[in-house]
């Protein structure tokens, strides 16, 4: 059921209020909301970010009702009108947009923010939220009242400079990914280094403050993977139940072993993937369970803060290019969001260009942007890179605007190249798991084919943690040389 | 070779010269550690923090001729002096004790440094050393001159307010970690999000900082464990060969992964361990090797960063506790010496009480405290939490002063209560390695036995990431139930 710009509509969804969290709905998060929407990407229908179910229980949205995937647009409030306390304070992107003294605003908000020193452990919400790489940037991420939400903090992740020019004193181990890449101004941004050991934290610090605004007392998804082990451990600290849905057989209790510890629930559904998700989808709205599958559309905007983050670590000096590996396409769509939120707000002069690296296995938006995006593939996806090992990217309209805005490219690199470029972070010191070395080997072919220049400014994902797969990719047979206990021995042996 | 405070003697060690880094030695390293000494814990010897080798390469010295382990003592220099640029800016610890602004003075030059916006990328050193959680400390960790410092940056890992009243809202599932403490006020300092997963990293920077200073071409250590993950990455960020000695027999690859990936050599050496380590040693200064084993005095001083930095996040209120597994007892012993260091500078105004908490498999320092430290003891280790599975702990003299000076308690726990612990974090959603539940356990039973007060202020040290042991007290049979596509079947299935 969709709705204009002007007017909302509830939708007819009934609720089981017996499962639901007991007492008010989220009055003052729902008022707070009101000016954030839910675009879909495919006929452009809106819906309110939050709709009211029977007896006024907000009801979950993950798609609209072509099927098509929603996008969060918020209204921004302008940084200066929250010291002004006025009503009017708000402000459409174009009027944003026409303001020039705003992104000098935006940024002071942001380096304040940033410079407030780290005593959060004993201090009010607020500092929390500055600490936070998401929550820092709240205006542009979820306008919801700071007492919902549900924080590590998350980000503050490296950004390594690795280029050949500019890895500096003090890292000359950390240059051969420069050398590799043929770069000279390089930098690794590794989201390996958030709680869970991966980016997922961003989008799942949102996804789980709406499952809390929402009243949920169980969140869920589908995946064996970071996904997984980011909501097992959100929820967890939230107080909700973690449930990991799965068509049966698709278990792998080592792949599960962080999302159980964190003590999420692992349930098999009879069917194959899609039906048996399918029909998940509709159960969770009558038994209160919020769903965080790669549908929901608030963990984009949680994602966006790794955008955020490299242009503030970066001065607001924009680079020429973000490098990514690219699966289901949800960093492609979240980091080129940021830049062009950060571009329309007057934060940074212009947007990087996006190069989405795809494995060569799984490689349908590769495909498709080879295809001037005329058409839509669908693969059957094969890759030692696991977390983009994926057919049928569910952001594949979000990203394909992304790489047609920034004027941006999608490579695909093979297996062997992946594991060539992880071998070469790994021995730097830095390390990362397989799928992340996508954007070492993708870095490499654009230079070699000429597209991404030796100096232009480089930033590239590392997505997940290097002990987020300690066998894929890593040395065999380390059990060394056995030597006798004499000088000559170990000289000889390290001569070799 | 012992000298006294006054005069220098430079050691008889033959150097290899071939194998030394080429150019002249660090003669301004030398000069800026000329105020820095070693002192053996057991006679008291003090020794030049480098001595000069043959053709003046220095010579690194791991111990006292006496045997006895050594202790990096720095006569701090007064903050106010480096803006005044004098000559006579030296003070000894009884001077600074005696100048009653100098806390503030230190203070204020540590929070200034935690305010500096991370940008750390794109600029110079010490915009680099300010966002290290052990640089930032210099003065009082290694006053060596900046560019010869290996950093990732490290440090900067959360202390979550866990405790019944202090855990604040957003993570309620965290409050059952003190209600399971019985603590009102209880935070937890999580070292696993260091860059290797643990907090290995903060002594090893400042331990491959000297072997840069020392112009060695390899650090070596004997661990498969936390430490060799460590050296091996910072060895590689510094371009330096990371090299694991170990007895024959004791290589399990699996232990090794992630050091093996960083690119470290493993050598199996014949004989027993102590026969291969004590010849390990010797070899090392001949072949310009680097000893990072736990001997190090200099890794200890960078594990101070663990304490100084809670302490900056509690705004310098110190606590009232400060609980932490305890194995070879290098954190004891420098989380100690940071706090009895922070107290003589002014910094806090009371020494924080240190409970050391050991495995009861492995509490060879336990059975000391229990007969008042009249007698060392050396025991067969055994317990599941490996990275305190500790029999002769190296730094049992400097640990004993600790708890001895801080009114400080050691308590033992049984694999059984450490694991009961582990899983209560684990659910939490905050998640540790076996050994770093000892402190919750720990801090369970002195609750329990009126040592420790419900309303203590208290700081409990997680000491590596739960990413890596994925096995040791980890759910089993995480497959869950096959169920068909069903609101009912998903409503049983979750009631359950």
């Amino acid at each position: 059921m969709a709705i204009n710009s002007t007017g909302l509509q509830p939708s007819q969804g009934a609720g089981e209020e017996n499962n639901r969290v007991q007492g008010a709905p989220a009055l003052d998060a729902m008022q707070a909301l009101a000016s954030t929407m839910l675009r879909c990407v495919e006929c452009l229908a809106l819906y309110p970010a939050i709709e009211a179910g029977q007896s006024a229980f907000p009801m979950p949205r993950y798609r609209c009702d072509c099927g098509g995937v929603l996008d969060v647009e918020i209204l921004f409030k302008h940084p200066d009108a929250q010291k002004r306390q006025t009503q009017d304070a708000f402000f459409f992107d174009a009027d944003i947009n026409a303001l020039p003294e705003s992104g000098a605003v935006w940024r002071q908000l942001f380096d304040e923010r940033i410079s407030s020193p780290p005593i959060w452990a004993t201090s009010t919400d607020k500092h929390l939220l500055d600490a936070s790489g998401v929550w820092r940037y709240r205006e542009l991420v979820l306008p919801v009242p700071n007492h919902y939400v549900i924080s590590r903090p998350e980000g503050n992740t490296a950004l390594y400079p690795v280029g050949m020019e500019n890895c500096g004193i003090g890292r000359i181990g950390h240059r051969q990914i420069g050398v590799y890449a043929g770069l000279d101004r390089f930098f690794l941004k590794h989201e390996g280094e958030n709680p869970t050991g991966s980016f997922k934290d961003r989008g799942m610090t949102v996804g789980v403050t709406m499952a809390n605004v929402m009243g949920a007392k169980a969140v869920a998804c589908a995946s064996t993977g970071n996904t997984s082990a980011s909501l097992a451990s959100y929820a967890a600290q939230a107080g909700m139940r973690g449930i990991v849905f799965l068509p049966v057989g698709n278990v792998a209790a080592g792949k599960l072993a962080q999302t159980l510890a964190y003590g999420a629930t692992t349930v098999q559904i009879e069917g194959d993937f899609d039906d048996a998700m399918h029909l998940v989808e509709n159960v969770c709205n009558e038994l209160g369970i919020y769903l965080l599958n790669s549908l929901n559309p608030f963990r984009i905007e949680g994602q966006k803060g790794i955008g955020f983050e490299i242009l503030q670590q970066l001065d607001w000096q924009a680079p020429d290019w973000l490098i990514l590996p690219a699966g289901n396409l949800g960093n492609t769509s979240a980091i080129g969001k940021a830049f062009r939120q950060a571009y329309q707000l007057g934060l940074i002069s212009h947007i990087p260009r996006i190069a989405s690296i795809q494995a060569e296995g799984a490689n349908p938006f590769y495909r498709s942007f080879n295809g001037k995006f005329t058409e839509r593939f669908l693969v059957q996806a094969e890759t030692v890179a696991t977390a983009i090992k994926i057919g049928n990217p569910v952001s594949y309209t979000r990203a394909r605007r992304v790489i047609e805005e920034s004027d941006g490219i999608v490579e695909s690199v093979s297996d062997t190249e992946i594991l060539a470029a992880k071998a070469v972070i790994d021995r730097s010191g830095i390390g990362c798991e397989p799928a992340s070395a996508a954007s070492l080997a993708g870095a490499r072919k654009l230079v070699e084919r000429g597209i991404i220049r030796h100096d232009d400014r480089v930033v590239g994902v590392l997505t997940g943690t290097l002990l987020k797969d300690s066998k894929t990719g890593m040395p065999q047979g380390g059990s060394g040389s056995v030597i006798k206990p004499t000088i000559e021995a170990v000289r000889s042996v390290l001569a070799q």
